[in-house]
């Protein structure tokens, strides 16, 4: 006879095991089928026809246009905050990699959500998509990354998965709502994007992290390990000016390239300068890795308008200060309200990106420097193409408040979704740690064991090269440096 | 008086000890000659008439249209392979810098050898060399590229400029028949690149090391090793739609791009998924670093087709399943028929390689998604112009096996070739190690000695942070971690 | 009653700790300052009325033209340049982030004075800043981070912007002269950027360093710094020929990208064959890291010209060669005249550099290859216009000379004023040392005193694995290599 119990149980141990792969290949399956149901190329063709006539080289339409800017874009997403989120010495495989299943999976759910949202044809029953789709679904998934920074080291893949599907979801409806009817302008998506994705992280840390202590040494990184998240940094840094200029166009894709520009190396000045005065004349190499891309972000909401290459210094100068100050002094207060940040997003994208918000407010008062009836339909709230100066203004804040509202109350949410005994969430011992996830090898064990011991216990901090603590035994000859 | 005796053998050491060098200069020396005689950039100009009209800004012609996409491939090329393969611990030198090395030498070749077989001008005795012949230089570099993968290791940088010699020219040959002739259409090079270049490499592999041993403890990646490995993962990744669509245009161009996109996003997910299942749900990194690319190997024939995006993705599902499970299972079986596969080249290359071919060959019994008569000319075997939907599916099948046929006993005589004692072929002992090429650093003897035997004869790989193996001797002080 | 005394000494104290950070604020205002005064977009554009008329998508104007060059020589500047400089075992943070600062702070100081210099509209009382103006001011930053190479970890941060303030102002004075009255060609910028460079930097390193010693046992590599370091490298490998063509345009463009890959191609083919003679066999890293790009540089005065594909490959192997000699013979001999010079930027610039200087006269004398006329103006001394080709030929070398003139002066006295005691230049012990401006991660200091004893007086650089000089103690057991 069949024992029900013990195969409940046996399903259920595997379900807890297996619960990545197998939730990961039932959306995969899903998804096949609404491409398959719903996703067109976008080319106006005769399928019967199947002897087209001559396609001349030089192709029009917006391939060209979009393909540099998304590609740029792409090597944010991937190297770029893959590389970022490194720093952890005892996670690093992990950063890497699940920021790349995160990412590519985002890509495949983000495509759909905002086909459907956005670009549905009611009369074909289908969307387009094209490259310019595609630099689309890597916005989205820039605030997914945003929120995965947040979390960072005290999730498994199982719950990174959930939580970005569900985030998808609400940021699309959200930029919908602000795009379509507020009408909150927004180039560089620093409001839609960087704070959705920043707040949307810091609440489903607070509710996953809930009356939970996050103490870990392994929250620590290497000297290499902080050399490898320079790669990150230095790719976000060189490709921010084509993420605020990709969905610009004309003179708008100029001053969005220019003004970002001149803004992140001002942040990236200003970072420098702040942690040196914070950290008594040197160096954080954390700020260094961070707080230089603020002016990135703060630029963002206003970065095709016509703010002025003063304008986007003062911005990003602001922005690098107000990060620098975040990271030394900020990360520490948001643990006491178990708010625990891993990457620090809130200093990085949160308050840079509110600042671009206001910024976005204070410029809406200047008409001649806003343009905002360039971002006008008749679909706006507030009085369609005719919206005044004073409501458009008004507007640019509701959008940020949307976002504000929308993100802590779906990350919030969401977090305690996450709790659920069924997605077996890490506890303190095995957060920042790759071998609860991955076939280690064999050094990361022997670092762990030797190496670990050799630094915890025989070396202070403070011992330096002349003072030899292992005493030479067999071999005293010293060697030449080459 | 002479002695002969002595001059012999003075002239077979230095012979073998710099053969690697000399052999480089003499080639050097002819293609420079062949540039000088053939080559020429290929504009109309006058050149005696040394005071040119004014040349418009704005350039017409294929600069603008080639140059990002190949500049894509070529970050694929030197950045991608080159640290995919510093996955081994001791060899990352050899790795990144041999490729290197093979890649430029590859790319002056191949520009001589396309020239010759592809663009011969025979009236006016030269060919053209403009940015399209550098992009399609960097695609026979491929090819070679994923050969070295299979010898990784085990070979020394003479025999790997000598099989990249003759690798070349067959790959050349055999990409201008199926082309030419059999018509096989392979937009992203799947058939002429991937299959090419995995089953001539596990030729040359096969025939190189038979009845020889490799059983190397070096054979095996550190955590450092592996992140650095990573690089070249996710750079082949984001521009391997530049890669598929680098040779396309029209709307062909941007189905190219929209296609891979989908499949390799997908071949990651999936590789996620098989990986946490064969691995008891633990994720192997090696599957990361390799299978997650499988999706835009395996859409690679058909990216520019009508293929629909759920076919895309379908595509890539599927490859990402088949690479991952090669990793997992087929890298020990084909070590056993002794083919060793340094780099896992049959899993990555071979097999979604011949998977794509395969997509092509269904594709093109549908001709309303093959558009197959956009790829024929009047010099096509079977019909020319008019080739019928059926015939067109026999050379699709023909192109494959030719390719493999062709890669096959190519890689075989090259293997053979290459075990002339001349060579002097490194053995076992020197396999995976640096220290034979390299003057290393003194980190790299160090941790020969210190480190390798602490990690090897101290700590058991089980052993972990709590069992302290080394007693704290002089100094019991633990140190606070900031 | 108020101690000046005491106030006096504090000042002294706080001004020369927080020097560098305040130096920097101050710029930073003067900055913000003068591109309120003076920048403009460059739009024609009406800023009463806000009511834009309708922007038409596809832009035109330059925006499309430079962006792709302007971003990969963004890449160069700080991927390229910034981990090229990792190579230093105890001092990668600093490399790395002092040159993101130095090069950011740079573009914005450059595109201020090339405004100045070069696009002064003095009817408007401003100048334009578009995509070309970016992707000067990064030409002008390599030349800083050129000299900053010749100095790595010998100066303070402090130092470091000082010299990139008086750098850039000589820099481009230079280039403007050169360009404007002498009217020298220099498309890829060997003279005015790696010339004015390199030899900047060793004047400054020379001036700076006198009758002190350089001589650390810190100046050297470790495995992972050098494979960092190789990022860097093939980076600038890949991207130089957007740097050679990022001036141009028409055929000239195609040129210039076609004559630098084939160039640097070949300077890393006879960097391997040099080395490995040099090398009796072996490779050396630092060769492969640095002498590598010689071609780039070379081919540069002359990449946009006629030269033919074998001239580039002729310039780019001879490039190889002596840089690679120069690596191996000159840097040494070089410090014996108490120039000390980091990074060799004598080999990878100055020699390349002055090669192409001299390419570039010996080009002169052939019209239809140099086709001079096309740099002509009547601005340009000796003719105008009209100029002869002899006299043309002149001044490439006057160019040339000026260059070597002014970068040298400009360098002697820039080291001389950064030895003022107020900069605290650091000695000898704190050279090439990342604690002294970072506050290092916990196993930097750990390796300085555990690993650096076991691998200083333990182990002799010649021990090999089969010796292991730790016996095992506690635990026998050999383990699996999995």
């Amino acid at each position: 006879m069949v024992d029900f119990d013990d195969m409940k149980e046996m399903f259920k141990y595997w379900t807890k095991k297996y619960m990545f792969p197998i939730a990961l290949v039932i959306f995969q399956c899903v998804f096949i089928v609404l491409y398959a149901v719903h996703a067109d190329y976008g080319f106006e063709h005769d399928n019967n026809s199947y002897v087209t006539t001559s396609n001349s080289p030089p192709p029009e339409g917006d391939v060209d246009f979009y393909y540099p800017y998304f590609q740029d874009v792409h090597v944010m997403m991937f190297i770029g905050f893959g590389f970022l989120m490194t720093f952890l010495r005892r996670y690093s495989f992990s950063s890497v990699s699940f920021n790349f299943l995160v990412a590519a999976f985002v890509l495949e759910w983000a495509i759909l959500i905002r086909g459907y949202v956005f670009d549905w044809n009611s009369t074909a029953k289908t969307f387009v998509v094209d490259v310019k789709s595609l630099l689309h679904a890597d916005f989205v998934c820039a605030s997914v990354l945003i929120s995965f920074g947040a979390v960072l080291g005290k999730t498994n893949p199982a719950q990174l998965v959930i939580m970005a599907l569900i985030e998808v979801v609400i940021q699309v409806w959200n930029e919908y709502i602000g795009l379509t009817y507020f009408c909150t302008y927004d180039g560089g998506e620093s409001i839609y994007v960087h704070v959705f994705g920043a707040y949307f992280g810091l609440a489903a840390s607070y509710s996953l992290q809930r009356k939970r202590v996050v103490e870990s040494e392994k929250e620590s990184s290497s000297y290499a390990s902080d050399i490898f998240s320079m790669i990150g940094t230095l790719f976000l840094f060189c490709f921010w000016p084509s993420f605020n200029a990709g969905a610009a166009y004309g003179e708008g894709r100029t001053r969005a390239i220019v003004n970002t520009y001149v803004s992140i190396s001002a942040s990236v000045v200003l970072t420098f300068v702040v942690s040196a005065f914070v950290g008594k004349g040197k160096e954080e190499i954390i700020h260094i890795q961070n707080a230089t891309l603020a002016g990135g972000v703060a630029v963002g909401t206003v970065s095709d308008k016509e703010i002025g290459l003063f304008g986007a210094m003062i911005i990003g100068s602001v922005a690098g200060t107000i990060s620098t100050l975040g990271y030394k002094y900020l990360l520490e207060s948001l643990k006491k309200i178990q708010i625990h940040d891993t990457c620090g997003v809130h200093n990085l994208h949160g308050l840079p990106g509110v600042l671009s918000g206001l910024a976005g407010i204070v410029l809406a008062s200047m008409p001649w420097r806003s343009l905002y009836q360039e971002n006008l339909t008749d679909q706006c709230l507030g009085g369609g193409l005719n919206r005044s100066v004073r409501v458009h203004a008004g507007y640019q804040c509701a959008g940020l408040v949307l976002t504000l509202g929308m993100s802590i109350v779906g990350g919030l949410l969401t977090g305690i979704f996450l709790r659920l005994p069924i997605f077996a969430s890490p506890d303190n011992d095995s957060y920042f740690d790759d071998s609860l996830n991955w076939h280690v090898p064999k050094d990361f064990v022997a670092e762990d064991s030797a190496l670990g011991s050799l630094i915890k216990n025989i070396l202070p901090g403070q011992m330096r090269l002349d003072e030899t603590p292992l005493e030479p035994t067999n071999n005293p000859n010293t060697i030449e440096v080459i």
